[in-house]
């Protein structure tokens, strides 16, 4: 009996089962997207009622802390003590803000090409096409014109009466479909699917914890033939989707990232703040909204910092 | 007679004559985005119909150019070479984005803070609250949750039968009127306004010029009480809303900046590609939609580089 | 009987006895640098005849730790990976390099502006001389030239028979004394006095700690008078030089730094190597070098990181 | 008859004639710093008699101009704005500098890293080697512990009786060996080689140019073998010593930066400012002197900013 949860070769049958490589064409760049029609697009935003918007993103992380050892940048050009010089003209402040935003603390999208298996990404396209000077394949731009769907939040915390599940916990199928029943709300094809783990109401309690080290709940790579089936377009976390540290064979450190972004071509979003928006759905009882997420137009970018609108 | 389009004393009066200052209290930070109800919000969710999104922003501009002489940073922390070693665990990309947004390249936010009057920002806060480490007060953090409500275009080049208003050109109060009767729209409390003058279409023609040299269209400033009357909450130009060269008196350089962001408390929205919008205005025969911007959660920042979404 | 080792009175006695303010000039931004003299640079050079070079400087620090939690940048604008397309014309590599350099863990100069006591730098010039666009007095430019003189270290812990002295430990006039007799060296006017805690040694053997929680060895606030009898015209250490943490009085939490820098107008230099050195003295039996240390020329700049050199 | 100076076969039999490839070793990293010989060194400092430090370095360009389409980064991590608060302990400022330092209006050190001729550089270690990481073979730290060496200057400007050679002047071997005559010093062994070609007098005169298209003094590709035949150490140049545009053949577009830096392993000092130097020179009546470049210790670098000091 194994003492992983799949072996590499369970793993290497799950991921080759969820492949969309072609499903879109062999140029597609854009993977689960494509999900996202216009019909399902205008159905969302019908569904908008109270007129009501909360942001999914947590604050760009300008400290460093154990969660985050590569803070962004924010730093002044121009102060307003530049600014009271008598004659001046035109007074204006301005500032600079820069970050590498994959990591652990910085809410944002994970592009096509940030994740290879057998050194290719998502529709087969080389590692080594993401060069040192930017992504010729596979990069965010595919989502330049903004991401707008049906969003559902899963409250995982909640469904199992917790304020948060421990680090390291593990999200199955069971999970997933408890949820679902308990929320009254059922995921379906072009859905961007959002996980709430209660990380954010955990850091608050108890301050921010090392992910690698000390683990987020996340999804268990059971669920990833579930997600395929569901026909997601995006897949979102108050952590990163993937369980740490699971019970992975050595080959498939990550599967979420892995099959999810490789296979199945489904755009990730990291490190989300979901709180305030599990309480919004709880006061509006209701677990889907319209979601915006708007990357900034970064050719050759393998991602991009957002800040993901929930419209209720 | 004056050789300005307006004296000193007249824009001073202009000023006075549109402050909100304490309008939604004396502590407020978010200005005229109070004007964006739920209900105004709600209903401009109801106006989607065709489930097509329309980004309103500019490639990050990463190459210095004569209009962008301080060009975005993009450069990789990961490449795809670096993803190709046996045995790697995890292979991933990852970058580094960073840009220091205000000027003439990058589409972006202006928060209130931005700019200053008499040495104040919007509201009367002093223009010492925005230190070298950061604003506090008037920050883009007003906007953490996002902005989302009824964008209404104005093509002004379409309007006056041009493919781009010239740089320089002044914009006034009759072509405003004439395009909101040209295109069957009527600019109303709360909506987001954004002006088209044609630069992308000029741009992608003739090159790149320089703004402050060569000049932009935008605003005459006999436009900004009508602004004020009309109750926007947000105003967008592909240009800088002002005019570059324009007619002003010494005391007010860019009379929009000064009076819009700073006694109106309205935030801009600078350098944005409207062609497109333009385009899908046309098509789906109206001009208004709802919008959604989704600032970068930038504790004391002045604004935030932006990819607004039209959503019709 | 004060808990410190020295009360508010007492420091401020100190501040105020070893002030060079005026000294050169009322508008001199250079400081105690004006104490190397030609005829001294001259005999510093006068002294080499091995032809070594040994640098002083840490490799600048592109990974977070416990001592470095903002870490340099270090990212490829191209690499290789695009240098080898058929036809390229020149091939060519460039990377970016940035840096906030003063902290624990970057080798750098502290120009005289970096410290304040009572509102003012070095020579009474106000704190707001430095705007958020730059030091308008005492920045790095003053040393723009580079500084080259004798440099002298002192070898705290090789005097003491230990490998380093432990974080926390007090660094007295008895010490220095003692190791200039144990050495054979006089630190005399002008010289850029050196100061060898083992810092390197210990984090080499046991990896980083948190210099603020955990302590650095350092100068006890009695040399102060003694560097300032001495004459010292730059004071650098591989720590920073205060120790940490000290039994200092609330006003004066660095009192190395504050008298140091702004009342004796010494520059600084933070976070060296020294352990490369302090083997290359022994070895060629001689506690004095030529040292030059070349900062950027970064206009307004409050310091600059820096890889001094010594040459025997 | 060719309307090149050079053929591509004959670039390529200069190119290989002056190769230094395995001289050292094959493992060899550091090049024709190899000839800086202690003994060298020492001779170079026992030079210095006058006590006089210049800086061969420009002014970090923080602000963009046709000659410097990417200019470099400084901005205040904290002001003394933030300083003047009450109580706040220890007051001090910080600041943030990073720049891309390749190109053309920063002085800069070239890697051997930083140019590859058929996808090889220095020693024959493959363009490859340079990671979108960081370089594994031929980065700057082969000259971690500074270079320190004898610099002469040959003042090209002044010996054919100019305040600046015009853009395009192809320096050739006999203006080399005229100014080495008229200056009354011979380039040997191990010497630091500056080329002054006037740019600095030229650009206070009349202003920045664009140096890709309006040309840069520098050297003709018949003086690469004189370069090896004399074994100078590092090249350095107030261009970048390659002369713009050269009639050079289409494999061949910079050959002093393919030939020297590649087959001979010299690290190039580019954008230098020379013209302080060279009055300082023609006081002294010396055109030699103890050169001394402090690299910042990046490891993987292509390079580095720097600030090279020569000592009279």
């Amino acid at each position: 009996m194994s003492d992983t949860w799949f072996s590499n070769d369970e793993m290497r049958a799950i991921y080759e089962s969820v492949k969309n490589w072609g499903r879109w064409g062999h140029d597609d760049e854009a993977g689960a997207l494509n999900l996202i029609t216009p019909e399902r697009r205008a159905a969302a935003a019908a569904e908008v009622s109270a007129g009501i918007t909360v942001s999914c993103a947590r604050e760009l992380p300008v400290t460093p802390s154990i969660e985050n050892p590569h803070p962004a940048m924010h730093m002044m050009v121009r102060g307003g003590d530049d600014c009271v010089t008598p004659g001046l003209g035109l007074a204006s402040t301005a500032d600079f803000v820069g970050v590498a935003f994959h990591g652990m603390a910085t809410s944002h999208v994970d592009a096509l090409c940030h994740i290879f298996v057998d050194e290719q990404m998502y529709n087969g396209f080389p590692a080594t096409d993401v060069k040192s000077t930017g992504a010729q394949r596979g990069s965010i731009m595919c989502a330049k014109d903004g991401i707008a769907g049906r969003g559902v939040l899963l409250d995982i915390a909640r469904q199992r009466g917790q304020g948060h599940l421990e680090p390291g916990t593990a999200i199955t199928v069971a999970d997933l479909e408890a949820a679902e029943a308990g929320q009254g709300v059922t995921v379906g094809e072009g859905d961007i699917l959002l996980i709430g783990t209660g990380r954010d109401t955990r850091r608050d309690e108890s301050g921010p914890w090392h992910p690698w080290r000390d683990g987020l709940a996340g999804l268990h790579p059971e669920t990833i033939p579930w997600l395929h089936e569901r026909g997601i377009s995006v897949l979102g976390c108050d952590g990163v989707s993937d369980v740490l540290p699971g019970n992975h064979p050595s080959d498939w450190p990550m599967p979420i990232h892995q099959c999810v972004i490789v296979a199945m071509g489904v755009h990730l979003l990291d490190n989300l703040r979901l709180d305030r928006l599990a309480t919004t759905c709880a006061e509006q009882n209701r677990w889907s909204f319209l979601l915006t997420v708007a990357p900034l137009r970064i050719e050759g970018g393998t991602g991009s910092p957002a800040n993901p609108i929930a419209l209720f």
